[in-house]
């Protein structure tokens, strides 16, 4: 039975309460919630890992590679420059694909670019929560043995 | 039932033949084919329109306001200069979802700007065929009538 | 009798419908009407044509160095970066002012370079349907014997 | 009765004498002249200051608010770098056209960025002496009832 | 026997009248009337194709990798921002030889750079209507067995 | 009889042993065999020289003002900071041919940009050995009467 | 009685031994000792937090818009490329006044910007320690009831 | 007894009046008030000069070396270009604190930017009313012996 | 008798007290001093104006197209901004020599660019007093008949 | 006996594993073991600490200052970025010298700018796993007292 | 009795026959023999030195700090990118200053940056031949025993 | 047995008398004694060459492929732009390490870019004459058969 593990950096915990009118009024629980039913329909075993520090999704994500298949991952603002957390994605032989609820490319300028996203297999983002859900669909979908060569899509 | 239209932009006649390692060896026809096979399933009507001309993409999505409740695009080349299509996109009510089979960040540079991506609903890529199919969910979600206040997700 | 073009860019036909919170409730219509009634005022036939496709608007510029004395364009979003519009404009004898409804430095910053600008010779914008109408005046006045010798003002 | 101040900014006193291949041999009599007469075809007063000094100038559009009902200021140069003399403008209640005889846009390339036209409610440019006459009617325009929201076109 | 396709983009149509001084006062149909001559001499078959369109130049060099052993292609100012066009010449087989009249570099800034030429096999600028000549000559030396190889030269 | 010089600049030399899978392995005695073939047919004196020192070439051009009609110039890495090379070219009254074998756009983007492009007659890059010889048929139609007056094609 | 928390970034730990000759010889004690004075003086309680981590400045953060009614921040280093701090700052509910001890527009420029200054409610910097007592100050007064509409003075 | 002097640059005079939704409904009036009283309790003497004019503050700053033992300056709008106003705050030796009442790094671009921050001993803004108030305590803290060096705590 | 007007720009007052360092001991008066006498040597009437006004400086340059034959210009850091000045410059007939007592491209990056050197004639910095006296024989030599026409040595 | 500390950055713990055709089989163990077996030789003492946390190692970095006599530092991605990080180096007294394993400037063009670098005290890169030993000579070497004056060789 | 170095360099022995209407009709002879006659009246010796190449330059700059006392410096257009000739200027004793016959702020943009210039005591430019007349006075002046430290006049 | 060449570029020459605060007083002399010495404790014959001309390095270099087995090489201030010396360093199969006796990444802003870093092995800055040293230990390495495999360490 495949896994996926899904992981939501810095600030995710505020979902909910945080700027609501950016990021709506869902809570961080019933994204996991939505997700883990899905995983349930879609035949695969879902985790969650939520933290404030960069070290520790790092560490994470070393771990993932011995107990997951596939990552979704949502790196909150440190999409935009942590080059370190780019090095561990790209360290690692499972794939990722990096998730934003909101439409980064129509806020602030900086928001537009991603340093992580060109070690990533896919990016989805401005579609809410959906976004996780539609990630965790592409997850399953890499997890897959005809998805396996990271060349054939390219 | 929602009726969604897939817009495949310039070049796209292409796949299959053009660069195989970059975009693989699928078709046209097989994307076109796998997405009616989801619409069949989701309960939607799916069209298709194709075209090198960003003219007529944009009579294209002109007349989609009327004819259609959400689009799923894939710009080509166009997303990385086209202002007259992302004005197209701005100017109709309906929600657009952006698609790219590649990820565009982890090619040449001018491929990780896209123009269009500010004023779309989504954007999803990366992610070869399945961006398309994953595209198709996420219109069909934003035909519900909980995802039309476009302000909730943003 | 002199002969003044029109030319309207993509998305203008959306007019009064497309973000009326920036583009006014006005119709293609009305404006059309105006700058007739005001051509008849003046003394000078006044023709339209509108086009998404850059090739299109490119043709009937070159028709009109055959058929017209001057043309009142608004390029749309193809001023942003359009250069063949702009070569078109630099290789017909007509003078040629560029108008925009909105104040496109007020906007997004892609909106305040203008590529056809450097080759027309007068900007007007900001002033709604009225930057039609001035010109319009502004085609009419360069019509004249003593405004023909394009330097006499750069 | 409507009134409107006509604002000439650095050099502009040396119209006629200055860089006349450039500019023109009209002075800025003959300017205020025609001016003058539209003004009184229009049914409106037109008002005329000229000053090398951009603190001036600012002093000048904080009592125009007072006695104009609208101003069309060719700031000179002060455009490409006074974001005092644009604070001025924003500061003031009354709508400001902002007018230059050449076009901008075909010269140095400093001359190409306007740090007052975003605060402006129109820009003219690149029409010699007819620039002032365009900006007046528009300026007038801007004056009558229906033109009040500034919001209504922008 | 061997065929090239010679295809001239946006405003070529104006060539012998558009700005004498930059282009010369020779016409498209002597340039045609020469290329064809030489065609003549060398042993191949050449045809022309002009628009002013960009999506009728991306379907007519789509077209040409079934009709055609390479392409002279001078893409008047879409060189300088079409990626659609660039995808085009990348996604067919045949060797495509970039030719401009003028010494682009020597012009507007904008001139310098073209999009299409990473993609194309060689650049020929500056020779005016020897442009075309030789641009055909390398052409024919591209349908040899012995340039067949892509790599052979980059 | 019209005499033509072709210069090659640093590391010239080392062609066919230098970077084979970029430059090819002919030597730089292959292409001046080609070169001097080709004068022979076409009726003109071809004449060579190679150095390494940006001072030895300047010295050179200077001469061969006195000495020949035109020059067919390779000027390495030169091309793309030796605004003294540049200043040169202009410095003489004979037209200048820059040639690249390899097609510097595709490459790395400090060798987009050549300083020395902007005062030469004509640009040819990308073709291999093949740059050399179309270079020299420019050059030779370079020294015939009817391309004299530079401005004629500019 | 109002609360506020003064949280010390990176390195901070090291003040009075630090690059004494920036920094001066005052410890983080000394400033802790100061301001707990002044909190005396001024009847609020001030709590400290020191960090090297911005994961656990994150942490302290969130947890301080359930125990503070303020904070007062000096990020150090952090103010310069962390976003996930910025986004920390801008989702808790409570006003923060950033402070530096140094003039960092003095500095080296990659001190001059500071990505969390736009969320923060006021900055105070260059003044030594007693940045700290003024942000100490600037801190109490956003915590009294005129000043917790935020939009009120922005 | 120590004496300051608050000098507040170009469009100040306008506070209560000018863009109320940014700068609130405070006069300047109001603020000197506040001022003068806070320099009763602190024992020192508070003066106060405002023009529009940069060539009027730097003949005051010229002054104030003569008559004050520190400057609070609000320079508006100059903050952003004035290099001469730099110039002339570097000349002086007393210590000048800068202060602006919005939060300059939240607003337009340029604002971001201020030439005269570097050579200011201090800098304040975002608060307000307030950021007068921090600034004068900020000022009078400079006068004392102990904070005469200023290398002390740069 | 030719005469030539010496203008010091703003904070040249301050010459011999601000920034010792930089700018050295001497005053202004023992510049003017050393001028006047180099004036009776060379037999020209030296006259000079000091303002730290933009607006007095073009006041006075206006006028002295009138009342001097040349004109020696310290703009101090004017130079860096102010376009009003340059077309003051550029809109007189006389020329202009520009002098800096400091080798400007030395210090603060910002003083490497001046505006005002493309519109005159010479410029002379980075030897203190000296700077003066040699620009003072600069613009002696501009006066005489054979230096009259501006292109001889552009 | 001087002793040296060794520092590895995030992901430097994946060795041997992670993209091996970058950096080679050679693991983590290996280096230490090549390093501390180069101690003993050279009579010093070697530690090692590895962390993928920013705040960890800013912590262990400050902790060195009382336990070692100079470190090696291989910052990983955080050289890129980590204004933090570079902060700590230059709050310390100890010397530093940054190693990475590759050819930083020969990859993505944000490796080739290293924050660190500037208060190192020296740097070396692109030699595998000798980057280290080389880094731990210069360290040996740096600990020397005829080394200890900082400025004698910057 | 003082010795003065005059060097030019690439290009300069073109003058009077290279470009003339940039670099009028005097020769090089001319410039020299008006330089020697300007040395037997200040009482200097004065040499020369011109070479297009870099190397020979440095070399001769290094010889110069044992013959000369100062150095004239027209650097040609290697005054735009060798840093070579900046470090050989920095690494001698003796002044220089650096002279261009143009304008060089008022051609082309690259000709506005010198890399020479912040190393050179003083810089005069646009005069014509009177820029090395100029100079040679500087070098001249700063051969006296009260110029002789550098420090009092930068 | 080995062979290594060690190069100095421009002003290398000068060492211990050019700019001792930055450099040292230490000379050539002294570097090249201590190289051979190093060179004779490692069993390899270490070779030098010094020249201040850069047609002469790469003349040197292109020798060498055929008489030493490695390079180190200080190009001096050729490696901010010699885009010649980077080619003929990718041209040759020896590697070559690139050192600096100076942290170049301290000191102006151009010296942090090094053009010639890419197409070498290694990178070695900061130690002073032990640059040297270290990368003469680095040479010795890449001449090992273990090493000999470019791609094993990049």
């Amino acid at each position: 039975m495949a896994r996926v593990l899904v992981v939501f950096g810095p600030n995710l915990n505020l979902l909910g309460e945080r700027e609501p009118a950016v990021y709506g009024t869902g809570t961080l629980e019933d994204i996991m919630g939505a997700a883990a039913a899905l995983g349930r329909t879609e035949g695969v075993e879902v985790d969650f890992f939520q933290s404030n520090s960069e070290g520790a999704i790092i560490d994470r994500l070393h771990e993932a590679r011995h107990t997951h298949h596939a990552v979704v991952l949502n790196p909150g603002a440190l999409a935009h420059y942590s080059y370190a957390l780019r090095d561990a994605i790209a360290g690692i032989a499972i794939p990722v694909v990096e998730v934003h609820m909101t439409n980064v490319t129509a806020r602030e300028s900086f928001r537009a670019v991603s340093v992580t996203s060109p070690v990533c297999r896919g990016v989805i983002f401005g579609l809410g929560a959906d976004s996780f859900l539609l990630g965790l669909r592409a997850a399953v979908a890499l997890t897959k043995p005809e998805a396996r060569s990271p060349k054939s899509r390219r």
